[in-house]
């Protein structure tokens, strides 16, 4: 079965692209609000659920005995740009832990900020693992792998303690099993498991709420949601589009993006959590369909729906500047 | 409708994405070898037709006039990587016009090839016009332009002489009428019009074969297959797909790449035109489905069986280099 078209891409007048993709908006208790697409079929979230990843971290304690800030929490959260203020945040984590880059296993990449990237260039500096948009992530677990008193080195592997609190986090939130047959590895080398897109959503409702998590896991959520609202640039970076809406929302609204066309978000003052895969693994079409959601699930007044319009319906333009086209939500995802 | 998918993405042995799309392989007499999809739907073809526009610069005599080189044909069929021949050879086409890039109507973008970019950025100074993708083709349309002996200036407007050559010999190897109505503006601000995949094959057979051509335009065409054949570096760059497999079949296989997901290519020895859509606009499937057509039609032999494998079935690592997945053709598109 093949998923509906979600976003059209314009050029002029006519669709010059379409994108197919799948969204689950559910409540804790696991009543559905909205399905498009199968919701059913086993999505890989990647980086998407790094809030639910960070739990142990808050829950073992280790946060607090090793005094992270609210700031280095978000950053726990995030899929980075590299810039300054999130790679300073990734080596504080370890240095507060007793390491530094050397110990990550997420492997180097250029920061994604083509502008961090380029000063990285002109200053003749080679990108190491604390560039890698996961490396606060990967700070976190070093931290777990600290308090936990278990050896750091082999921390993304599925057998490592760390990884084995995570996945337990992980299937707590789904209520899925995180079996070895569906578990794959991710672009940072932790694994990453393949979960139906229903089971996503009623994780990120559960996580906006606390309902259906025991008190400890609650409150831990709770706190990571307000570190990230607190601190948007954290969880993504200029001009990113999890950093503008966290911006615009605050609470009122904890998303992240993950690889592949990804998103999860919470929706906490409503109850609800949402899930989308755009089926070809594209992030503009990802981007549309999770604002077109917020604008279609988030009570919002004048200046919100005006300052989601162009989130909404993207212009696109060329190498001289000039409007050449635009994205637009397909039929189906309007109200 | 919906378009059959034809690439799936794996990650370990889940599909991740999936990728739709349209394909059509005719013969210069207008038979339909093979349709996948709707092949009737317009498609802006973008940059893959640059070997068509790039006809009345020979034509003209503008070619010969200037004395331009058969890599600077080559580069002006191009979509290179802004690398320093690339670069070269289309300051060398503007100065034997007599011009320079400040006449070129493209727009600016860093290269395409990241060392040439990384290059760039050390030595501090930034791209501009030369450094884009189709300033080979610009360069061809100044020398169009000088040999016409109009105003170069507004080159890349819809009604100026230049374009409205280009367009005639668009018109005339797709035998559709290129009307307003279906004009849209390309990524370098020259027009770019909507025609159905099944136009857009039948041209590239006709291109391949002069079938159906007049005799100065069939040897136009086999004058610039048979310049970028000779100079495969200059139709794109370092590890591009257009290098890599013109490199390895010469004359036998005619290919260019497209924005949005376009592959338009001839295969002149068994007389055929073949023209790819990804409906989500994705290079990384558009070239699996190339490959995989070419595998399907060009005779091979166990060589280059063997050299197109990893192009057709391209494997996935991730930062550290572990192998996390792969793109596989769906069975569609099987023989």
């Amino acid at each position: 079965m093949s998923d509906p078209v979600l976003v059209n891409v314009f050029r002029g007048r006519q669709v010059e692209s379409r994108h197919h993709g799948a969204v689950a908006v559910l409540d804790a208790d696991g009543e559905v609000l909205l399905a498009l697409g199968d919701i059913d079929r086993p999505v890989f979230p990647r980086s998407a659920v790094k809030a639910i990843q960070a739990l142990p971290l808050i829950e073992s304690g280790a946060a607090d005995r090793f005094g992270l800030t609210s700031a280095e929490l978000a950053l726990a959260c995030s899929s980075h740009s590299g810039e300054q203020r999130h790679t300073d945040a990734a080596a504080s984590m370890l240095a507060k832990s007793g390491h530094d880059f050397t110990c990550l296993e997420c492997g180097a990449h250029a920061p994604m900020a083509a502008e961090a990237a380029a000063d990285l260039l002109r200053r003749g500096i080679d990108p190491t693992a604390i560039h890698n948009n996961c490396s606060g992530k990967h700070a976190g677990f070093v931290c777990l792998s600290t308090a936990l008193d278990v050896d750091v080195a082999g921390y993304v592997g599925p057998d490592h303690p760390v990884q084995r609190e995570v996945k337990a986090a992980l299937e707590d939130l789904t209520g899925v099993a995180h079996t070895d047959a569906i578990r794959g590895t991710d672009g940072c080398s932790i694994p990453t498991y393949a979960v139906p897109l229903r089971s996503l959503a009623l994780a990120f409702a559960r996580y906006g709420t606390g309902q259906g998590l025991g008190s400890a896991r609650a409150e831990a959520a709770e706190r990571l949601r307000r570190a990230v609202a607190a601190n948007p640039f954290m969880i993504a970076g200029t001009g990113r589009l999890d950093t503008r809406l966290t911006e615009l929302f605050g609470e009122r609204l904890f998303l992240k993006t993950g690889a592949e066309g990804v998103y999860c978000a919470a929706l906490p003052e409503i109850g609800l959590g949402l899930a989308v895969k755009c089926e070809d693994g594209t992030k503009r079409a990802a981007e549309v369909i999770l604002a077109a959601l917020v604008a279609r699930f988030l009570p919002l007044d004048t200046a919100g729906e005006a300052a989601l319009q162009p989130l909404v319906r993207p212009a696109l333009t060329n190498w001289r500047g000039i409007e050449v086209g635009s994205l637009a939500p397909a039929d189906a995802l309007a109200s």
